[in-house]
């Protein structure tokens, strides 16, 4: 008696949670030290000490616990999404205030939010392979309709000619996660452009609003100098989210927030709606206490030079064995091509040296293999053998 | 282009918040001593000293901050759940372990993934009127039909020929609300019992399993030594979802949790549809470092001695004045009949007296009105010569 939908959710769950089973129960008899896991996004590096001297002296400063603690606005409280939205406008050149800012229970929160309040049942919900695998369950929760726009497979931007064919008068908004789990690869500057002009050029045609929902986990974690510029500059109907599980290290605690500019059409209307489902999906308002510790840190990061030596490492290494890796600019994530046709049987060989991959086709893109970075160095060090032997095996 | 559903819930939205945004209006003129607000039902109590301990011992102690601040099993952090068990099983004599606790963003976020795993669209859901008014908003999330069964206007349990009628072959499950708001009753075992034998009877005749969700935020308000029963014992289909909201006055921070019992049909399988759900509807996990907080005052509660001292006041002052008030045994609202059929035009009616009152229309029961006595006692006896005008108006 569990709905169809769950129960096909059940059967189609996460690839990437079953990789990181497998691996746990392989190394129960191989040796953990013996299993070269990089199945699973999870943060390692510590919270910044910034955010726990935060979360103390707001309990030991606030005495009125009520405050604390207590309801306040389903958006947030004023003041914190007054914080952001300087922070925003100083970082970013933008315009925002609070009106602007709906704090969220992280971005999975924000998305789902956004998602219940511009969704009518099989609305086309366009989104950028390889993608967030996720996004097909949100989009399935409120009954839209996944429709899938191919890379270029040179860069692994966008491909637009695909896009221009797949927005279509039922579109009612493209996702895109910048910089992209499970690439690694930051949109440029020229890429949003080009989104932007497809879609402003779309809206014309058909009549409405085509909405952009740029899903921002991975910003702060970018390399080389690279960054991610702000969506709401270059397309109105921008939705920006964001969650501070990567940049604080805190994906267990559930703040996150999302942008609305005043530019968007229907701003009042909107921010209404949004605000009712920041309450209905059941989230009611982002955790009280998380929202008035982020923003005392909002300039603190956790440790990325650590994810972007292991990057170096791990892209170093493969490469240097033949295989044929995407550079990942940000994310701590990497794709590499399969050297067989079927990344997964590419993934099964790789297990039996040890080796947990996640296959593309969980993102939308077969033929490739994602592998997360966020782990032990030394890790890295020690599955470059397995990785000789099974570079080996394909003749590279 | 919002969505047609969040366009109706916009122009539907709570008319609880609209009473309460008229009273801070009305404060603005007439000044703020001299408004009655009874329309909002927020804690006002102080959190308990102990969980504030909790938190600093838990941010000084665990050094690991990935651990305090990262993710953890969809379900929440296996201990937690292990310590909650323990604590519902000496309390209500069960037999409860980690497996059947499932932490959650709230009470809220628990019924959310409940409707999420078990409805399919179209599927009927049944509530006792009055109710909880988010419920149709959480029904409608996932496209069930909500309908009301009616009370027993005699003492406001429910008015079992109408169950008996309401429950079809396409109800998929009850929402109970104990202690219930918007009228303080608590169902009596009485009342437990012959719900659960109606809808065992019904699921033999109709061939499938009818769920209760017995939603429990108020469980530990509740006075004159009267308790709530446990639903699980006396009902195998039974999930149980609990907040931390009202009983440690933490409404803001989104932390509760569901029981599933090892009883309920295909135990493995809703279990996996829930954890799968928690995740997909954007929850991820509850609040990781709040989850470690509340079980470490389980025994503790905020000042539950105030809100009784209120709830005497108010129902001895309104009823010495003439009006018709069911005894509230719980919660922090009491039901008060109108002292004219139409309940709304008495709303308005108090209004001019500057109290704000709730109408029983929006809990789907016309001709009365909730109060919420969360409030400062001051305000209660201040509000008291209002009521007697008011009553004088209609000759009580």
């Amino acid at each position: 008696m569990l709905s169809k939908q769950i129960l096909e959710d059940i059967s189609n769950s996460s690839a990437i949670r079953a990789m990181f089973t497998e691996g746990k129960k392989l190394a129960q008899s191989v040796g953990e030290e013996n299993v070269y896991d990089y199945s699973l996004g999870n943060p390692v590096t510590p919270v910044p000490d910034e955010f726990t001297q935060a979360l103390c002296d707001i309990i030991n400063t606030e005495k009125d616990t009520t405050k604390l603690h207590g309801y306040m606005d389903n958006a947030g409280y004023p003041e914190v999404r007054e914080t952001l939205a300087a922070y925003l406008n100083e970082r970013f050149l933008v315009n925002l205030s609070s009106r602007n800012i709906i704090m969220t229970v992280g971005a999975a929160g924000a998305i789902n939010v956004i998602l219940k309040t511009i969704i009518d049942p099989g609305d086309e919900m366009a989104v950028f392979a390889p993608y967030f695998t996720e996004y097909r369950n949100y989009i399935g929760n409120w009954r839209g309709k996944l429709v899938t726009i191919d890379p270029n497979y040179e860069n692994f931007q966008p491909d637009f000619d695909d896009m221009e064919k797949k927005i279509t008068p039922k579109t009612k908004a493209v996702i895109i996660n910048n910089p992209v789990n499970p690439t690694g690869v930051i949109y440029s500057e020229e890429t949003i452009k080009r989104i932007a002009d497809i879609l402003s050029k779309k809206e014309r045609e058909y009549g409405h609003e085509i909405y952009i929902i740029s899903d921002e986990p991975y910003r702060e974690l970018v390399y080389d100098g690279k960054e991610t510029v702000f969506l709401t500059k270059y397309y109105k109907n921008t939705f920006v989210t964001y969650s501070f599980s990567k940049s604080l290290s805190l994906p267990g605690e559930r703040i996150g927030y999302m942008v609305v500019p005043d530019e968007m059409a229907d701003f009042d209307t909107m921010i209404a709606g949004l605000t009712i489902a920041n309450r209905i999906c059941g989230f009611i308002n982002a955790p009280s206490l998380m929202q008035k510790a982020v923003v005392k840190c909002l300039h603190a990061k956790t440790d990325v030079e650590f994810y972007n030596r292991n990057r170096i490492k791990l892209y170093d290494g493969l490469c240097k064995l033949g295989f044929e890796c995407i550079k990942s600019e940000g994310t701590f994530y990497m794709f590499m091509k399969s050297p067989e046709d079927d990344e997964k049987a590419f993934v099964e060989r790789a297990k039996k040296h040890h080796i947990m991959l996640v296959n593309g086709t969980t993102f939308g893109c077969p033929g490739y293999v994602r592998l997360a970075y966020c782990v032990d160095p030394d890790m890295i060090d020690r599955s470059m053998p397995a990785f000789e032997a099974l570079a080996k095996e394909y003749n590279l």
